[in-house]
């Protein structure tokens, strides 16, 4: 497989950090093994199928710039055909394991819905083959159920039952490539599933039928054997003005709402956590908190950009961060790290998508090494430990079991008096985040 | 009771909306009835003991502007007993039937525990005497467990389990106060109850430990016989970095994860709401979506400043589309509408506390107004029923009781082909509010 | 002309406030007098032909919702013709007498510069023909130097010469085509004038270029006799991580530095203003005090959200202030107010286009009446007058002409003693705002 | 000097990198040289006087946090000796040879003006005596025109002409102290120079005053021989709703406006940037570029809070580009680096001073190193050299120089055809900089 990408002849290679080569990792060694498994286990990198083969780096201000040769062809399903050669072979070429796609990112949509599974059914016997003669393997499959007008008010919570009806079918069919091509898990991003102005909105009636497709999703599973994980993915705003499945916690409350609880975990996406007002190790502390962290889609968003920029991961504090919590959890599951980022509009030669990915693959490497390094010392650990040291004897045992009451807290303070004020040594600690760093 | 506010001499009155007298009522006349029910009785009307007796004007930037006559006094119980007395003429002069307070609004914090129970006992004890010369009712009561140094890392969250006896004692004193003075709701707003950096936090303790604390208080409340709704008043940041109650779906995803869900509903605020991402209405929806939403904190925020503001409510469609959501509610029950607003830091007359209470009330009751007309008119909702139709048919009713498949979907849409696009009307219903305003 | 709107079979007339037809006018009637003038020469209102005639609710996440009868031709030059009379019924169905365009939405782009510069000929001469049938004028004239991938780097401010010949053979079109149409102004909107990521950028250069540009654009004006006002847009970003043009202040300080004050005013966005940090009202008095606001973008952004959403205006307080620096500079001379403003993505109907527009004028007709009667009653600025008393003295004029120094301040204060401190009255003048609406 | 800081007996010394000590520099080694100056030299670190000895920990939910030794005096004149002894103490064992003060944090106000000359009189003389001991210096002194409730309506921009004059007088002070102690600078940051509401101001009238008060300083200056630079710090919001010097180009462009320019330059901070919606690398670069960058207030804020947080700089990206910035100008001149930097509430003890300076220390440093690594090694400033090529010929010249024109560039199109497209690399580059980092 050398037809797309001929700049960059072979694959990538582990250079060192003192490499000069800038199609070489610098720290991503992936049979380097870290605490008992190899970096390539802890990562578990995937490719985003949609911006890395189907984004041309158009915005709203411009159309799009990047000129790929497959899309070169007159028909539909030849453009297609050629975009799943070129993924594969920039998958082996970076040495990615897993990708992740929308249906329709794989195959074009048709003219009616049958056309459409036509389609389908043709690119994930092709993806099929390609994945066994490259070993790749597909993370994770979803519907596309945000493009067409059809869903310009929601898809799940569409007000017209016809479009929810589309929506259901449409996921039947992804969930069923899904499966047949393997994939580990399967997410839903609910794009459309929002309000553009409560005025012509009934909230709470939405939500209930995002509740039953959710659960038709469950029977169906049941009924075709799939067996990978259900992940929901947390969006505050955008492209609605503001989405249903906000952040983490109010993911999890809807799960809770409708019993949902037991068939779902959470895929946090970083830029999708900075734009509803939380860091991303918050985001991703919350779902494991939960023991819902299923799934992370790592880029980065710009703090000053009030939309998803989706850019390349690069900032080590955020890969350091994430990786904690996700080796603190034991690892990421079935799950994996889904680059669901995109070059810049600028960025247009195919040379930019290795040094893309290179760059985020080697950021994640490092955060995992520091974490891995972080955590062995255990210096902030038992510096946390320490801080709560009063909790761990028996009047916290009594309290956190429910045994205790006012009057008893009531006497410990008349007998105590008042608390001793202690440091929380914000300072101290960030500075041995930048010593490991 | 003409001591503090002597520039106004009498109770304001109803002027009507010609009225030239910036101290009297353009539109709320409190006997006026709306829909079977009084102004007054729909808007249930609180002043905020924190903000327009204890507040001076102070910001991080400058000390207090505010020389109020009921500090001039030389101990801090003739202070307080001062306050008191003027905060009860402002009631009666505003025509406010309801109050709020912090425990430590009402009466100084004493060198031990024990002194500072016995001063909050002698203030309800004049409280008391007050409310009953007055017929002016407690709305809620609360205890303020952010300001003395001993919270700086959480009161029910510390890592220190000293602390969190303090919280718990001192709760006890402010629940028991609330009591005694009628109060119909008791809430809690967890000021401190967040991180500043995670590196020194455990988030998953401290969640445990407030949800301790919140069994606690409801235990207590059967104790002594209160039976005041319990409510939680969510805010997204500040002082913390980040609060854990976050915003109302936050805390509703709380509630049901340790099981509290009966005993606690919501205070929102419209600031706390616009600080999370979110509109005031959207808050007030979730909230009375889940049957949760207790009473209201009404002020404002500064769309383009990103801390709390706590302006006085002033924005028309604001308090249209909150009284939309509590007139469909049946009403805001034993919760009222609280100022929890300050006049500017420039804003140093007495005077000014009764323009910006008039200003509030003025707005909340064209609000009122408007939003019944628009209900009673019936065009936007009959345009949101007929824009929701195709749910309520056999199919709908199918799905929504879980008694439907992909299946059956698929084949819908096989037989049906492609949905056709509606407008949602967006600015058609735009101007329709407009209309009414 | 009753070809593409048929659903709207004549003009939109004045109904009054009390009209329940959803296709009149509430506020706005164009004869009317305010103040010495009419309505219609108050406002001036514009159509902006890109967001109505050229737009189809795309966004980042979903393809067109519109579809338009005008797009339904084979050739690119006979979608151009059918738009274009598509756009005349609307501003004469509509009763607005101006409207602004790009070079690329009146007219396709051609293979070559010289096929672009053919089409645009042929389209002015259609729109000419348009323009003295109907009597509408052409308001503004702009080049479009942001959608075509050879801008994605910047058009004046490109790394690349032979990109910024482009721009500059461009913008040479466009002058000529608003010339020849009559334009009152032409407009610069630097859509990509701005940088990325600093490290590939060198800021200074390229601000030395775009003033090479416009020194170019003054010097063309004059050869071809164009008398019409250049105006600047600031937009503080997007589609760039960062515009050179953040806001009004900015793009003043940049007219000084490169000796351009004389040639150029400012052309105020109301959502590119809060997108920057300020309200609306804020930039319109920045660029209003420098004697440099020149005509005015009006739509309005949602506070919440981090990108240009472009909605029409409905908000009274924002158009209140607006035609209150409007009134106050003596009217908006030779520009006008123009609706760069969307229908949501949902609002797929031509007859949206009009419920839109239709409330966005009688917002603005009902902000300019109001202002009008702020100004007439005179109590706001007869207390600002009051509040700045004591500048008017001799003191003042001293000081303020550069006559007094610190030797005589400090002798002042000495005499003097302490300032007393005064009311600012925020609270106060909010409800006389309300009292008006 | 060891009386308020015994638990650091000694001067911090610099450990290297693999120090476990967490009272060490891992990389500030102040005579280390860099490119011909040493890294003292280059950094020129100051102390804030304010965060580090005033401050409390205090915030507007709560109480101060922090016990000092030095405020365990009686009268307000023995607290500020004391305190002024403790500075230095703290700055000899950091190895800080810069301070920066605002009058009120050196000496109280007194009852009067007369007083607060007088007691600012005492205490310069006591800080010239330990300057002297100690070798330590200012490196710019102001006046706190922003606490004192005379001021609550601006200072220069005050509406009263009184609170003009007392501005004045206190500037006259100020300036004269910072004389006294061989300041090499003075700042002006108009903390309450700003509007609260458009409501109650005229801000054309106070943009005036603030630029007569200029004229007045630069005037006294003159008069007592102060040979220091002028600074003024921009931003935009906080304490009052928008402050009239909101960023660089604000500030730039209203010295340009009143003819101001040769007199100041401009004091940037990181926090201020950030809140104003720049990245910190942008201000630096806008005053490089005007050839006004004069000093730095190095802190960082959160890009999740809408705050002042006024953090320690702990984020190497951050000092990696502003140092970049410094170094491309050649240096910091007679600014320096001032940690306008409060450590967080919860972080009492005077131990955390010192972890907080040596953690932004070190940081700084780092980025120096960096900084001045990426610069030698040349490979950014080569990729943007060649980036830029196109211009450095003949048509550039003559397009820069003003002596080409729309047809010569519609010529060069005409015959050149369309520009080909060119990679920004932006993933590539931000790669680099994590290869140094």
């Amino acid at each position: 497989m050398n037809r797309f990408f001929p700049e960059v002849p072979s694959k990538i290679r582990y250079g060192g950090k003192k490499s000069k080569n800038s199609l070489a990792f610098k720290y991503y060694n992936p049979q380097e093994v870290i605490n008992g498994k190899t970096m390539e286990e802890h990562l578990r990198f995937a490719v985003a199928y949609w911006h890395s083969f189907k984004g041309g780096g158009q915005d709203l201000f411009g159309r799009a710039t990047f000129d790929r040769p497959w899309n070169h062809f007159s028909s539909d399903m030849d453009i297609a055909k050629a975009t799943c050669e070129a993924a594969f072979e920039l998958f082996v070429k970076l040495g990615i394991k897993y990708y992740c796609f929308h249906d329709t990112d794989l195959a074009p949509e048709g003219q009616t819905y049958a056309e459409s599974c036509q389609n389908l059914e043709t690119m994930v016997g092709l993806a099929k083959t390609y994945q066994e003669q490259t070993g790749v393997k597909l993370l994770w499959g979803t519907a596309n159920l945000f493009s067409h007008p059809r869903y310009m008010h929601g898809a799940g919570t569409n007000p017209d039952i016809h479009v929810f009806a589309h929506a259901a079918a449409q996921i039947k069919q992804a969930m069923w490539a899904t499966k047949e091509l393997g994939g580990e898990n399967y997410v839903f991003w609910g794009g459309r599933e929002g309000y553009e102005t409560l005025l012509n909105t009934d909230m709470k009636k939405e939500t209930q039928q995002m509740a039953s497709l959710f659960y038709m999703a469950v029977d169906y599973a049941k009924k075709i054997g799939f067996e990978g994980q259900f992940l929901i993915e947390p969006k505050p705003k955008e492209p609605t003005k503001h989405q249903y499945d906000f952040d983490a916690a109010t993911v999890l409350n809807f799960l809770q709402t409708y019993g949902l609880s037991d068939f779902f975990k959470l895929n946090i996406e970083a830029n999708h956590a900075t734009l509803a007002g939380h860091s991303f190790a918050h985001e991703l502390c919350v779902a494991s908190n939960a023991e819902k962290l299923g799934s992370i889609d790592i880029n980065r968003g710009d703090p000053l950009l009030g939309w998803d920029t989706d850019q390349f991961p690069t900032d080590l504090y955020d890969t350091v961060y994430a990786m904690m919590v996700v080796l603190n959890q034991g690892g990421i599951g079935t799950g994996g790290l889904n680059f669901d980022a995109k070059k810049r509009r600028g960025s247009i030669d195919t040379k930019d998508l290795f040094y893309s990915h290179i760059g985020g693959m080697d950021t994640f490497a490092r955060g995992l090494i520091i974490a891995q390094k972080i955590i062995n010392d255990g210096i902030i650990q038992s510096f946390v430990t320490q801080r709560y040291q009063s909790w761990s004897g028996e009047l916290g045992q009594k309290i956190l079991s429910g045994n205790s009451d006012f009057k008893e807290m009531e006497a410990y303070v008349n007998e105590n008096g008042e608390p001793s004020l202690k440091s929380g040594r914000q300072e101290y600690l960030e500075n041995i985040i930048n010593d490991y760093i």
